[in-house]
């Protein structure tokens, strides 16, 4: 029998006790021995749960759990960066396997916490910190193992494609479609980490050291969220033959690493402008295996539930069996991540401007004096003294772009540059 | 150092020496040992090769190195099954362990090459097996190992679901597209396995195998190529919104295993009806994780080589840190596949009819006689004197469609049934 103890009996939590239970039979035949849970951490011992347990499994007090000589696996799903990176910590040197679903602690600890693992012969799994019940974090470790990846895209968190599905499904605004994913339980009370990228920003650093065998410092990666989004660039884009995602991008080059998060434009016809609602997808580039998609729901109760208890499953049968999964993450060098000025790409552009001659050849001629180039332009007429004009660019350094915006800000034709999101022809 | 002895140097073995190659310090790196291609088997060793090899690596004697102490992985990659099993079960006996691409193999003799290479201490792997390079093999021994898989639908031949593309997309014959698909090597000069469905048969057999972890006999598998599908059926089809894909399928059900490979009606709506040409696709349900989708190239050098090389350095790895992977299969247990009489789906009828008063309700009698209720019927007004009919059954028992359709065979009326083909509803 193997012992495991939980940290955390949230949303992920409870889906792990759940699955435990229900394919307990199916698990014990997998794994070669009965998984029992030991102890589960939780903030209040008196508040009404929908699970029932035995007298003494849930405790108020993490060391019960992480100094316990009788726990195997150590399963942490408190979530956020402390205390959990402590207890991950604290365990893995009492000796402890740890399964964890915290992307935050992997992307910003991973190096440390992996390093630790190592002095202490333990695994680190955490399959559950990215995409949900998707499979992506073995397959880059073993299936995919023999690729030099190039790219990887990924539309990696749920309320923000949950929202920017209803808002081009439905013509609503931004804080419309929030309202609905709160009401919905798709949106956190607190969605900062979502609707402003931060949340995917970890999953893409987590994809990208497996990919690229790189650390990166997670501060350094770009970051945009989609609370600029307007139903109207949705409409446009739409008209274009795009689709806004919010998309997580990790390319290799000769210059470092181009890692960053940010709304674009995709193209209608591309797989990803498929994936809908709060489902997940991976989309990556080897360069044996050409281009793999993969995508599932990417958060709740089962999806996770699902990847972490497969985890707990796989470090129990490596116990059980006397093994031992050898990652060699200490050959994984530091890398730096790419200044996002130096990153060319093709631009939307809206603006708002006095509807008078010359106002588009005052624009044309910065942009030209710039060196960018359009790949197209769109003015629609309007009984208004303001127009909207829309442009897509060609590839153009962000630098170069930005330089010329500035210049455009300041002509006094223009009332305001109401957006600019990035355009993914080549994906 | 590991050395590796490569049985076969065809499509595949070329592909794989090309990434150990390529790929060869990055290889080093992850696996935590050089690793060198002691042998390769080749038919004959004057042919011209766009490959160079050192002298004394190609040999025509397969014993050279079955039976070569200083050889730790045998890659089997000649496909078909004899010597292709003899060569692997022989391999294991001496201690090696075993990377194969060979569905055909592991589909027939999986449970009695699993015994053996537990007996003897070693791995036997086979991502390559299924779905070119795409990952499934590994996800569902680890990644997805918490969840019961309820049902499996693939789309896991290649060349046929290129024909079907071509056939859909231009409006074209079987014959033509399968002449097009041999032309650009999409296709065998023989493709009986392929466009026959004992290709696919073997490749859900095996995942079969390992999401319900139940051996079954690959002979009881129902299996219907894509050769009777004319240009008229893609029309219908389109018409009625759907798309037609050779699916391999598999369900778990109290009366068995539901595993059979026909060409089918998928909603065109269905993320599987969006994979063309090449592309391979599994789509699966586990009772944690929800759907997952994932799909890529399903065939050729290098994305079977990324599985084959990918599966290289996994047992590269093992060996070199002194481990191995349990997976317990002698845990799965034996299981029959329900007769294909006893399913039940919906079915696209096509029949050819004389334009005569009276035929429709002499056919609709005898589908009300056998419970056949009907969720459809197009006839087109045609000035001739034979028009076609098309029907879509609601959920209805094989046998006793089977049975009606005898009925209707028999009529004075009916010229002939063109065409019987499943509705896939409910994926």
């Amino acid at each position: 029998m193997l012992k495991i103890g939980i940290l955390g009996l949230g949303t992920v939590g409870s889906g792990v006790v759940k699955i435990l239970e229900k394919n307990e039979e199916n698990i014990k035949n997998k794994v070669g021995a009965k998984l029992k849970i030991e102890k589960i951490l939780v903030n209040n011992l008196n508040k009404k749960r929908e699970l029932n347990f035995a007298q003494g499994i849930l405790t108020n007090d993490a060391a019960e759990i992480i100094d316990n000589p009788e726990i195997d696996i150590v399963v942490e799903l408190i979530g956020g960066e402390y205390p959990a990176y402590d207890y991950i910590i604290k365990a893995i040197e009492n000796g402890k396997n740890i399964v964890t679903a915290n992307k935050l602690v992997i992307a910003k600890h991973g190096k440390v916490i992996f390093k630790k693992a190592d002095e202490n012969n333990v695994q680190v799994c955490y399959e559950g910190s990215v995409a949900g019940g998707l499979p992506i974090i073995r397959p880059l470790q073993n299936s995919l193992a023999a690729n030099k990846i190039k790219k990887i895209y990924g539309i990696l968190n749920g309320t923000t494609n949950y929202i920017l599905t209803d808002m081009s499904k439905k013509n609503k605004e931004f804080a419309d479609s929030l309202a609905q994913a709160q009401k919905f339980g798709f949106a956190e009370a607190d969605p900062a980490s979502d609707i402003e990228g931060a949340d995917a920003a970890y999953k893409i650093t987590i994809l990208s050291l497996l990919a690229f065998e790189r650390f990166v410092d997670v501060n350094s990666v770009y970051v945009e969220g989609i609370t600029n989004i307007a139903s109207e660039d949705i409409k446009l884009a739409a008209e274009m033959g795009y689709i806004i995602k919010l998309l997580a991008i990790a390319k290799n080059s000769d210059q470092g690493l181009d890692i960053r998060v940010h709304p674009a434009f995709v193209p209608q016809d591309h797989p990803l402008a498929m994936i809908n609602g709060t489902y997940n997808c991976v989309y990556l580039h080897g360069d044996a295996v050409g281009q793999v998609m993969s995508t599932a729901r990417g958060a709740g109760q089962m999806p996770t539930g699902s990847a972490v208890v497969s985890d707990i499953m796989q470090v129990s049968k490596d116990i059980n069996f006397n093994q031992r999964e050898v990652q060699r993450i200490d050959k994984f060098l530091d890398s730096q991540v790419v200044d996002i000025n130096e990153i060319e790409n093709s631009f939307y552009l809206r603006l708002e401007v006095y509807d008078q001659p010359g106002v588009m050849a005052h624009i044309a001629k910065i942009f030209g004096d710039n060196n960018v180039s359009l790949a197209s332009v769109l003015q629609k007429q309007k009984d208004n003294p303001i127009v909207p004009l829309v442009f897509i660019t060609h590839q153009v350094k962000e630098k170069d772009l930005n330089k010329s915006l500035k210049a455009i800000e300041s002509l006094k034709d223009v009332v305001k540059i109401n957006n600019i999101i990035r355009v993914e022809n080549n994906i």
